[in-house]
């Protein structure tokens, strides 16, 4: 007996098929339909994620990519280059403060795609011209300050890998040059506590640090249950974006990247990254970053 | 010219003594009438934090405590201690999710003592039944849970050392054997990234990773400031309170510790704290544990 399975493939029903993700079916049309592989980018609209999107589509003439952000409309280097690539991007409405714009853009992967190859989570808030500025002493750490930036940091990044966990499983590496599916999720080293010798910035430290446990935390469950998903952190230096604008001032004279510059070495972590890889922290040149 | 300061103690203003806090009058009139110290135990109603209360006022006959906790009225072991130690103890409502009880706290502090020698965040949660689960797996994760004991375990207690703060700088070590104040933030070997080999509790390890943090960078501003305080972490093993009750079935035998064995071990940290240790992360044991 056929059936049609939630991802929208056929499979045959029976005792030796009751995996809803039967390798044979990874491995056949799956692959010859979404040869490339399928990658999404949380965050998409500027910055690291813009850039992140236009490197997926102009370094490869092969395989899909959804971009989303909270704001579509506005999202003016997204819809030039759907412009350019209509065929191989979509563009999705997600908000991080919002679950259910997590659980719709899981559902939109779902149903056009059935899965996923790589997820990177792009997004991140520092500061928020009058509303969020990073705290330079103990004295300005405010408790909305220190929950906004949990949320967009670490609570709503995790709860997109939870929302595409499955679609990253029937993905795996199909497709693409790897054998596993990849998150990425966009850290800092400021987030290291080890490494924080300069104090200051709480809830953006904080926010990175709880981001990191969480990625860590994840990337322990996936390899207890074969998943094939390798999770990675990565620090992309400090880049030139409208995230480090209003701090560039004290950055040293080499040290503020262009976003290709960024993006590029953040690539090329992230497609060489091996199962050993799993839960690591990554700088753009692919040292590993203590806790 | 002598004025009496926020603090009310008289001191000299002139060029010499615009610091408000000279160590004059912190080692005269203020060590002599708070002789032993004040300390406060914030979420002391049960568990860890009543036994730090217990500890603090039976094995010395000197000294001062604050306990704080959400409902003094129903906190049964503290009014036990209060009839005993009447002149000794104070009890002061303090909820962590709101900011005025905390800035109350700190007044009352203030007015009747003037300074404070040593802060202890004891509070913590990991679960409440029908509300809060510790997460076995990625799936079960919410933005709720996420947000909620990101707020009790970082954010507030980060928050009362925050408003602590001209208190501990007064304070410093006068009154004690110590040259310096102490701030011991309660965390838990679980908060340790690097030491996450078993995945699961998402929200509780994030919080402490985020507690970590917070009080990290905070010691980086005591210390650059050169304010009299140290800043440390704790891990008090696991401890048979009602925090830990619902999942000791898995503690190895000889490991799940009595309140009075881990407080013991834990002040005797504390007490001798020196300024190299400001910063780290120590288990009961006196081991230093990795971020």
């Amino acid at each position: 007996m056929m059936k049609l399975n939630s991802f929208g493939q056929w499979v045959l029903m029976g005792r030796r098929w009751l995996n809803p993700f039967p390798r044979a079916c990874m491995f056949s049309s799956a692959v010859k339909q979404w040869e490339g592989g399928v990658s999404m980018v949380q965050g998409a609209s500027r910055g690291i994620g813009l850039e992140f999107v236009r490197q997926l589509l102009e370094k490869s003439d092969k395989g899909h990519v959804l971009a989303t952000c909270r704001n579509p409309k506005g999202a003016t280097g997204l819809l030039e280059l759907k412009n350019k690539f209509a065929d191989r991007l979509d563009i999705h409405q997600l908000d991080l403060t919002i679950d259910r714009t997590i659980e719709e853009a899981a559902k939109s992967v779902k149903d056009k795609y059935g899965r996923l190859n790589l997820l990177i989570n792009a997004s991140g808030i520092l500061s928020i011209p009058n509303v969020l500025q990073p705290e330079t002493t103990l004295n300005k750490l405010q408790r909305d300050s220190l929950l906004l930036t949990y949320e967009v940091n670490a609570v709503g990044p995790i709860l997109v890998v939870k929302h595409m966990w499955p679609l990253l499983k029937v993905g795996g590496g199909a497709g693409t040059d790897r054998d596993h599916a990849i998150v990425a999720n966009i850290s800092a080293r400021v987030g290291s506590i080890g490494d924080n010798g300069l104090g200051g910035w709480h809830s953006y430290r904080a926010s990175k640090a709880g981001l990191n446990q969480l990625t860590k935390t994840v990337s322990v469950e996936f390899a207890r249950k074969k998943d094939p998903i390798v999770c990675i952190l990565l620090h992309p230096g400090t880049v030139d974006t409208d995230l480090s604008r209003p701090f560039q001032s004290n950055v040293p004279e080499g040290k503020l990247f262009t976003k290709e510059f960024s993006v590029q070495k953040l690539l090329s972590i992230i497609m060489n990254a091996k199962r050993s890889d799993n839960g690591k922290f990554f700088a753009w040149d692919g040292q590993e970053i203590q806790w």
